[in-house]
């Protein structure tokens, strides 16, 4: 059997012999840069056969190419066998930018294919002067609709309303600071593209991506405010609340035509909002590009917010603990797979009040699947697993009030001294980020070091991220902070969420990741200024058994044993099965009173 | 008497209404960004009386204002009383900027005047649009130079040969390298405006700054290099050496003239090299702005620089080692102020071969004066050491092979509890960022960290950088590479010499700063990338009488010894007196073996 890969590459050069481009650049974007785009907007996935959640496909008329970044070496390697495709690693020495490796493909006259409504406008610029000095040219066209033939259709999903005492705060109060914001820019209004900025703004939610809790639409925050969605994923309750707020409905397209109709007004457009809109504007001197001031106001959690996290996070470390205390006898017993604890777990959050669904797919990675990070088991790949070797489970659900990702790594057996190793270094690094106390307004790249100083000095490291923001009942993966090697300017402050997920992954071998979710808390003010510290979200107690006890320090120690201390205290009360209770009891003891494996 | 700063004042406000400007801007630097320019363009200092080496000095026809950083404000604020100026405190909420205080200050229709030779392009650029949008003018106007009577002249100091035993890299090879860079940035020629970057490229050095062995220049190189500099200057040796090696030499003045008349070259022009040189290239188009790479180059220290480090360091280390060794008997013998021991460390460093004079003024500051970050003691400021209290003591020293920078804080008497507990988050700082590996070409904003995570725990924090390079035989403060709270993206790579000197200050109290000079050294290839570490240059013991012991953990402590041992096993041969050699035994102890204060 051809992989069907191989005939929808037949298709696109067709289109690009039709078209007259000689390359075309198929990013994994939406419209609205969303991370995870609706189905509809999958149109890498579709062309490259690859579904990881970063990458970009570049077809030319005699070879393909895709970049992504080094959470996806290893999955899209496999998944790239007999596609045709090489893959490009992002950020590894000698790999060469989409641009010049474009520039080496082709010659002075040809032209590469984009589709701008699914590249940022700074992307498009990035693009634009390697290509242009090389004689190259881009042209604006889409040529996937017309050879994807069961294209999913995009998504009628109702709309429906997060009630205020989840928000916290009311949609006029926050269109109403938004405004603020659009005036100290310089500018009468902005065009809101981001799909979780809307859902925040307007205090709606949405199904129209998987795990996502958001809505295809934009949004025209100015004097007047205009949502532009497909009028049948409006409930009547939802229109009236709309009406009632003052916020008017049109359609969805319609906001390209009414970017490319606006007169006498300085609009503000977010440096991520597609090109297809800038290139619309009637004149560019009426623009303002700049961060939107959504992202950092959705970054700080209100009260309630901070009462929903708190909420949320105990029915999840109820949903884990059972999980857990569960999970070492079934594997024991035989027959237990990637897949099937995955879907034991997911059954056992699906139990709890308030639950939407997950918050992202599940990592279930057994042994030499734990060290892919981005690993999702398929029929295909799915791992039996046995008492013995590490599994690695990344995890997170939605619920109305609130939004948990968690990673524990769990030794199904007894741990060797490598992954006893390997696992302590990694808890190491996690204790000492969450303990960190800093200057309010310190930046990721600032901190980073907390989590990898110790691996740093056994030789180790990781290349993804170690803490991005969570929403609330929204995006697991939130901005604009982020905790991380290379530079991430948006500074760090009270109220915000951020994951605190180090981990250390041995290919071929096993993978290591531990991961709570923090809220950043007040700590002290002194004469040198306002510090702010960590509190952790997340409950669920974290392995003991592959600890190597002698690397801890007592103040690493003293911080385990208070952070299971609070667990316990926090999840007990709410569980009421002897044996799980019996568990949870055990799992928290000080770690003095635990033997060692 | 009237404060001459008044006088100084009317003076420039007279010449400001001649040339019909309404502000005029007076920063600290001279056209080569030299961080310690020459007398001759030491104008802020003369026009507002504040001589810390960071400032800038702003003036309206009925205000005055001076910015400068923290490091200065205990400084500033005493030396700009009288004169009628506002201290301006750079990076504290609610400081406005130059352009935004100018903006409040003028009309529409002003004008400001800049002498264009002392800021930098960028500068310029960063004021020009927020006065434009204000109706505010520019003026490229030297009114400092009329006003100025006694003004110095420019120095007309030899220069001398770096020797290549100890440039290590002959300039020809030197010249070859950055011909290479220079077409890799797609230019022809570059031309070069910062003092030690000509120095280090044809290994020379000069007299004309104090402490910082430059000589004032420009360099044009290209196909053919050209040095600009006043012919007096140079001896028969170091002509007859320029000549041999093709480099044609101009009078220094001829850089602005064949600046104006390039023709049909491309030119590389760093991004901070003067605004006068950018104003006059005859097409934008030809110019390309980027990061000197003379700076990376110079940053990353050859074999020979390296064996002279080692060297000079050794002679440096017996120079303090002499001096501790007599300070705390001479103190209780009494009679010794900051400015005696100063001059006594002075003396022993003079007596040391190799020894050109000292890399900066020494800052000896003693209890509350150790709180002013950049102090220098002066006859009227001058404070008699008592047994008791901490005393800051930073120096440094220029050799012939190396440049050294040290800070030690010496307990004149028994430490108050206070004291050993700052002292001891400092030296926790000092050693984790000593004992930090890393990736290779890590920036020093992620390293930063290390020096602060403890003293962030108890609420403490300093303002200044923890580190920065050191030059060979050239200045003590050198770039590319910070360590710092703030983003400094250039990479920190193998055989980088840079500070590690973490501090804290409490005002009106005491000063804690722990310095070492440290050397980039490869640590280990795993497949997790290239790791490096630090080794220390600077051989000195740490005080360790006011070490609070249960503050440090075993790994600290263990750093400490070590450090310790290896410090005797290098000076002790080099030490005969008997008294000195005893006291080197005894700093140098395993700090178990040291009874604690």
């Amino acid at each position: 059997m051809t992989n069907p890969i191989l005939s929808r590459l037949k298709w696109l050069r067709d289109a690009m012999r039709r078209a007259g481009v000689q390359a075309y650049i198929i990013p994994s974007a939406d419209p609205h840069g969303s991370e995870y785009p609706p189905a509809y907007w999958q149109q890498r996935q579709w062309i490259s056969g690859f579904d990881g959640s970063a990458g970009t496909a570049v077809v030319t008329l005699d070879r393909a190419a895709l970049w992504t970044d080094s959470r996806y070496f290893i999955a899209a390697e496999a998944q790239l066998r007999g596609t045709s495709y090489e893959l490009m690693k992002e950020r590894v020495e000698g790999t060469p930018t989409i641009a010049q490796w474009l520039c080496r493909q082709l010659k002075s006259g040809d032209s590469v294919g984009i589709d701008e409504r699914v590249l940022t406008t700074s992307e498009v610029n990035a693009l634009r002067p390697c290509l242009t000095s090389a004689g190259i040219g881009l042209n604006a066209v889409d040529l996937i609709s017309s050879i994807w033939q069961d294209r999913p259709t995009l998504p009628k999903d109702p709309v429906r309303i997060q009630p205020l005492k989840y928000a916290g705060v009311s949609m006029r109060d926050k269109i109403a600071k938004v405004r603020q914001a659009i005036r100290q820019q310089g500018a009468d209004c902005m065009l809101v593209g981001a799909l979780d900025e809307i859902a925040w703004l307007l205090n709606l939610r949405g199904t129209d991506v998987a795990c996502n809790p958001v809505f295809v639409s934009f949004c025209l925050v100015g004097p007047h405010t205009i949502l532009y969605i497909d009028r049948d994923k409006l409930t009547p309750e939802v229109a009236d609340y709309l009406t009632g707020e003052g916020v008017s409905v049109k359609p969805y397209e319609a906001a390209y035509d009414d970017i490319s109709a606006l007169q006498g007004q300085r609009l503000l457009l977010p440096r991520d909002i597609n090109a297809h809109i800038s290139s619309l504007v009637p004149s560019q001197e009426a623009v303002v590009y700049a961060e939107s001031p959504i992202a950092h106001l959705k970054a700080v959690k209100c009260e309630a917010e901070i009462a929903g996290f708190h909420q949320a996070m105990l029915r999840d470390g109820v949903a884990m603990v059972e999980f857990l205390s569960w999970l070492r006898s079934a594997v024991a017993a035989g027959g237990q797979t990637e897949i099937s604890v995955s879907d034991k777990l997911e059954s056992l959050r699906t139990r709890q009040p308030l639950y939407r669904g997950l918050s992202f797919a599940t990592i279930a990675g057994y042994q030499a699947h734990g060290a892919i990070v981005h690993y999702e088991a398929t029929p295909q790949t799915d791992a039996a697993l046995k008492p013995e070797g590490l599994l690695l489970l990344d995890s997170g659900a939605q619920y109305d009030d609130g939004t948990t990702d968690i990673t524990r790594t769990i030794a199904l057996g007894r741990p060797t001294p490598l992954e006893k190793q390997v696992y302590t270094l990694v808890l190491k690094g996690h204790i000492a980020l969450s303990r960190c106390k800093f200057p309010q307004g310190a930046s990721g790249t600032q901190l980073d070091l907390a989590a990898r100083y110790d691996m740093w000095q056994a030789g180790y490291n990781f290349g993804h991220g170690t803490g991005h923001g969570v929403g609330s009942c929204l995006c697991v993966h939130e901005g604009p902070h982020q905790i991380r090697m290379n530079y991430m300017p948006a500074p760090i402050q009270e109220g915000m969420t951020v994951t605190d997920e180090p981990g250390l992954y041995l290919e071929g071998q096993f993978g290591v990741r531990i991961e709570n979710t923090l809220l950043c808390v007040p700590y002290k003010e002194t004469p040198f200024g306002k510090f702010v510290g960590f509190e952790p979200l997340t409950l669920c107690p974290i392995d003991t058994l592959p600890i190597k006890r002698s690397m801890l320090t007592e103040t690493e120690t003293e911080w385990l044993d208070s952070y299971h201390a609070h667990v316990r205290a926090q999840l007990l009360p709410l569980i009421s099965d002897p044996d799980v209770r019996e568990w949870l009891m055990a799992a928290t003891r000080p770690l003095a009173q635990i033997p060692e494996a």
